[in-house]
């Protein structure tokens, strides 16, 4: 067995999801590992990582605005707001869907359903730089 | 250290959960594994893996109450309901209870608390085939 | 590769946070391994485990505040009241911020971002005794 660690960072363009599907299936295959597993971590409090249907935009446009309803920005319920209305409220969403994923890997790729896909989900409503680490573990 | 990995499907009878506990436990005693971890992973993106209390049937009656009213089917913000008024709701019921699980492993077994079980969330109002994929890794 | 396992308890006074950063630094750096993983369990149903922002202790404030209104104590929607009216919201609160957590180790420590602290979140009333167990994998 063995581990393989990358980072990578990712620049965001503001609220909003980035599919990075690609880059953890490039880190499992420049692991050589063909069965194991895959952990996607993002290094941040107000950014988040998730699995979501990947064909459709609609679902993720559904789903911020889902999240907008659930954890209003401007929310008079928060004390948290020097960086902004969006400062508490990214906090709550990155804290409602995580920071952390782990998926299996099988045959030497990433074992995704079909129409699942791995995004970042920046929830600052300016953009910002995110610092990524990927750790595959398993046999080669 | 070692990697043991197993799949199998799960047929559910539409919305509610499934005690998967025992087809866990039995891949952590199949792969031989003392000291570990066991990922758990669906490969769909509108049912999800959670731990739960595994004794008394009211609190997933009232979890799947209290999701009911949290993301209602057939609300009017949705727009991806292609596949009905339940389709958006199961994304979000899913995202927010998640597809991945690990547990740790210790003495060749589920190092599950006494009122933890694993349930699979089926999010649909009909029932599915969902595909699963348990990795156990770790010293024998 | 090698695994790493070790147990803490953890007494609570009641819902809030514990910053339990520390603890999981130190199990890492007693595993002696460089380049891996660290997943931390709590083994029970109405405690959770969550990265949150680690500076400012009013975010856990309005955290609390915000999951207070989202599932409240005492909801004519809950059944399961046996242990009182913070029952039921507390296997809620356990399910949306989740019992496990899986940490990138980097250069033998645990590779957390600036902000991020691990954080146990007792959700019932009382103070309790929690039990936790820490599993490290990777290469020395």
């Amino acid at each position: 067995m063995q581990t393989s660690q990358a980072r990578f960072e990712v620049a965001t363009s503001g609220r909003g999801t980035t599919n990075i599907t690609q880059k953890v299936r490039e880190a499992v295959r420049a692991s050589g590992i063909r069965t194991g597993l895959c952990h996607v971590f993002i290094r941040h409090t107000s950014a988040s990582l998730m699995l979501c249907e990947n064909a459709d935009p609609s679902v993720r446009r559904d789903l911020e605005a889902f999240l907008a309803r659930l954890v209003p920005d401007g929310d008079a319920l928060f004390h948290h707001t020097a960086e902004g209305a969006d400062d508490m409220p990214s906090h709550i969403r990155s804290i409602l869907t995580n920071m952390d994923l782990t998926l299996p890997v099988s045959g030497g790729q990433c074992a995704l359903g079909t129409w699942q896909g791995v995004f970042l989900y920046e929830h600052r409503r300016d953009g910002q730089r995110r610092d990524l680490i990927v750790t595959v573990q398993g046999e080669t």
